[in-house]
């Protein structure tokens, strides 16, 4: 087997893949885009960032995840996210000019910036924060100074210089990523722990209520998140993305779901998994 | 009295502010966030963008919506948004190797720049695609060719070349920005035509069906919109922001919104307002 991740080598998404697919060949993407694509048959795996505690969805993701209704989430890891800044060559961080991060990284570390860096810097977004450093890296002769925003790990692999290390908002950082398979390559039999649902939805714009309808269908069901996104139908329709505790096997939640499934327009469920740890 | 907008001067938020604040004067600000800082009196109007219907909610606006609790949305517009990609000099778009403009614009433009740019493009973050056509305006001697998405008027006044027109995703591109004042400037008995509602809040995370229930007190009510972001307090616990049709004095949404406010933790109205065309 086969699994596809964000990379390249080294990032975080990389170290998640090593815990979510451990025995199988890694291979690296280079977008998260590349990685849903890339899951063609049962023997395909791809691990991708859903979300992260400080800044929130990872929109490439739950933008791309019901484009592909026939992929499913089996499994999710969470690890805690420490971000340094790193050169080049050695410098202060007021003579930093430009900063290149995956949006993500930058949103997560946007206090330090504003208060660290000169006014008015220049923000390069990157696909991936290990591509910010090995970006960096090529810098050294460049007039400019250019800093990435990457792990620690990250930044010694390509020999860059350490300015400052723990950089994001909160001392508390944590990115959960998952594991996506094609939908018959998932033994649902296995549901052991908790176990979290994610699904998501569109609803009829023209019919009033037809969001809390679908809303009602969940009132017994544990809620832990609900986030919504442009449903590029038309404007200011919407595919809202509900997640909550159970498995869609358990009576009580498959019975909701069917309600939630009645309710709203296409409906899309994107799998029952628990933590790997 | 003074309106604070996001500039600089023909940014797409100047436009609004013509709409919402034509009789103020108009005063340029760098960010998003200082518009909010800069509202200290009730003489001080801010004009920002809240949400676009390509890409979604502006983080910016609704991460800061919370912290300034004594703010109040009055009033919205909705303007058409058309980009152009605009360099200083005549280019082929194939020449293009840094791209500059606002996250919001790079996200509406997305499918265009993956088909048109090169592989690997070099996307740079501005604070507004004014901003973005200013810079590209001063690389006229730049070895790189760089490339603004700003508006044809942006680009024309500062004297781009616009290589291709209308390059956003859907062809029905919205921005909706909105007015916001002190909450004592408002008057309140003001409110003809359809109004909307905006709240936002935070639930007990340790209670198990908190954001059921306080959804279920709103099951009478017509939601237009759910949204949700990182609450900053602990990790994976979200502020739930929800959109609504009617106005805060209507009899069912007061009732309704009180049975929010009593369910959940930290609630904040953020203003009842209708759209001023």
């Amino acid at each position: 087997m086969v699994a596809y991740y964000l990379g390249p080598p080294l990032s975080y998404t990389h170290s998640a893949a090593q815990t979510l697919a451990r025995e199988e060949k890694l291979i690296a993407s280079p977008t998260i885009t590349h990685v849903f694509q890339m899951i063609s048959s049962d023997d395909d795996i791809g691990i991708i960032p859903l979300e992260n505690s400080t800044f929130g969805s990872v929109l490439e993701t739950i933008d791309a995840l019901p484009l592909f209704p026939d992929l499913r989430i089996s499994s999710e890891t969470t690890l805690s996210i420490n971000h340094c800044i790193a050169t080049a060559r050695p410098a202060k961080t007021s003579e930093i000019t430009i900063i290149i991060s995956h949006p993500q990284a930058l949103g997560q570390c946007s206090n330090w910036i504003n208060m660290n860096l000169i006014k008015d810097i220049e923000r390069v977004e990157s696909s991936s924060t290990a591509k910010a450093a090995m970006t960096v890296a090529k810098s050294h002769s460049d007039p400019d100074i250019i800093a990435a925003i990457c792990s620690k790990a990250c930044a010694d692999f390509y020999g860059l210089f350490i300015l400052q290390d723990s950089i994001q908002n909160s001392s508390c950082n944590m990115t959960r990523f998952v594991k996506l398979q094609k939908q018959n390559s998932i033994n649902s039999s296995i549901h052991n722990g908790t176990n979290k649902t994610l699904i998501s939805f569109t609803v009829d714009h023209n019919q009033p209520g037809a969001l809390s309808k679908a809303l009602l269908a969940l009132n017994q069901i544990q809620l832990t998140r609900i986030d919504s996104r442009p449903s590029h139908r038309n404007p200011w329709e919407y595919i809202f993305y509900i997640e909550m505790i159970g498995h869609h096997e358990d009576d009580l939640l498959s019975k909701a779901l069917l309600q939630v499934k009645n309710a709203t327009d296409s409906y899309t469920f994107h799998g029952s998994f628990s933590n790997s740890g």
